[in-house]
């Protein structure tokens, strides 16, 4: 996703310093004009503005923080604005680390996914100061289409575990409706044009039913990925006092789903492990 | 419901006999040519097709199959459509005995409330002979926007199921969701901005969760109806061997909002009873 978020940069005009752990995966940029160099120290080091997107909070600590990380790089007046979804309670601790750096930092993590990403139509999510968001929204606009303030440091992490939440009970739905309407002898994609346009309609019916029935389990969205994200939201609401059960559900079959070996594949992927619950064959009703 | 897509029937010119518990419900088509008898029976004695949509699954059996229903008083060449929310094994009884007296009877319970009867773009989910559905359309399409064939006897109801599957785990992620957002900290429509036209969307989330954040429990559709059709979902999939986790994790919150004395608000009252259970004063948020 960072590949095609950089492609939009450079596009409209701006130079991009460029840092991956496989350089490979930059090459494309580096064709199009951007400079690879060997950190994110050295990213820091040539950038008045600062994206970072990998993959677990780990690694967010690691390459902002850490040794060769964006922030010893980083001058007084740069800005670090951090894409991963992570937990907002790092992102308030980073936002912390570089003000007293005179560093600003902005967590505005993504949804949308790949072709959100390729099409510049991400939905953008941002937590930080409001001068700093304004400073960057001319960025912003060239990657996502919905980008919204969404309050201070942290705000914009706490608004993807909104998104996550949401997301988490819904494919719960999509995949106890096929799984009723298989064993019900309904045809399934007729079933669809009944319910998908109506108050059952969702996003997920109408792009992962199909994936589903297909049997097309490609990513996508990686179920670890997806699994990672659930666990920061529960950590975060059982620290805020709050009992979320829906999503705890969610998580615990998601957890089967990488018991069963599909960590890699996508979340589409927990029809899986919620067929084999049922004793049902899910590649017989595909094949 | 029936009043409105009754009122389609006679706009098209058809003429209608009718009967309610409540007469004076009726007074409308009254008003517009229907002609009022007291029984379902004397509904039957003088219709070719009849239409019924009433609360429970006991009630369709006392009106189709009681004494003075509408099965006693057809001929030969009746056809009987059910249009209630009911149990598919009842549907297929009041198949088999009417298909005894030489009677066509087709389930074709509907979703899009109280709007899409008015409007006519109701999605109608039909099972019963394709012989019998085909005789029907002209009427179905007065009615609804969506009219699909699902199957046989039973598979209409079964396939509404499935819708109410999928709106059930959906309303359960909706709470959470808002719930998550005020423990956060966030203003809960600058979130929906985020969240609501990606990979989290849902027709719950755009139409209900306003209402939730504004504290409009009307209904829409009623918490007791919805507990019924859950029930009846569980008791199916229980019949065909199917464990449904998130279902019944819906149906037990549902339970808790009846607890709390909701069963006669609208569904988004689920936010009420997850709050509660949370020690957060929803009305707090909303005032």
């Amino acid at each position: 996703m960072g590949n095609s978020m950089c492609g939009h940069l450079l596009a409209a005009g701006y130079r991009a310093t460029v840092f991956n752990r496989s350089p490979a995966k930059a090459a494309s940029l580096v064709d199009r004009g951007a400079t690879l160099v060997d950190s994110p120290k050295q990213v820091a080091e040539r950038s008045d503005v600062v994206f970072t997107i990998v993959g677990f909070p780990s690694d967010v600590e690691q390459v902002i923080l850490g040794d060769d990380g964006v922030l010893s790089g980083s001058a007084e007046g740069t800005t670090i604005v951090d894409m991963t979804t992570s937990k907002p309670s790092l992102a308030e601790r980073i936002a912390d680390v570089a003000a007293s750096r005179g560093v600003a930092s902005v967590d505005a993590p993504v949804s949308g996914g790949d072709t959100g990403a390729r099409n510049g139509t991400l939905s953008i999510m941002v937590g930080g100061l409001e001068d700093d968001f304004n400073r960057l929204q001319p960025l912003f606009q060239l990657m996502g289409s919905t980008v919204v303030h969404q309050g201070g440091p942290g705000r914009g992490q706490h608004t993807k575990m909104v998104n996550q939440t949401l997301i988490a009970s819904g494919m719960i739905a999509v995949c106890e409706a096929l799984l009723y309407a298989t064993r019900a002898g309904l045809d399934l994609n007729t079933v669809l044009q009944s319910v998908s346009s109506g108050a059952a309609g969702s996003w997920s019916l109408s792009n992962m039913a199909p994936r589903m029935i297909g049997g097309d389990f490609d990513p996508g969205f990686f179920v670890e990925h997806f699994i990672k994200d659930m666990r920061i939201a529960l950590d975060e609401a059982a620290a805020m006092n709050l009992s979320l059960p829906g999503l705890a559900l969610a998580q615990q079959l998601y957890q089967a789903v990488v018991a069963q070996g599909h960590a890699k594949d996508g979340t589409q992927a927990l029809i899986l492990a919620m067929a084999e619950l049922n004793k049902i064959d899910w590649k017989g009703q595909t094949g």
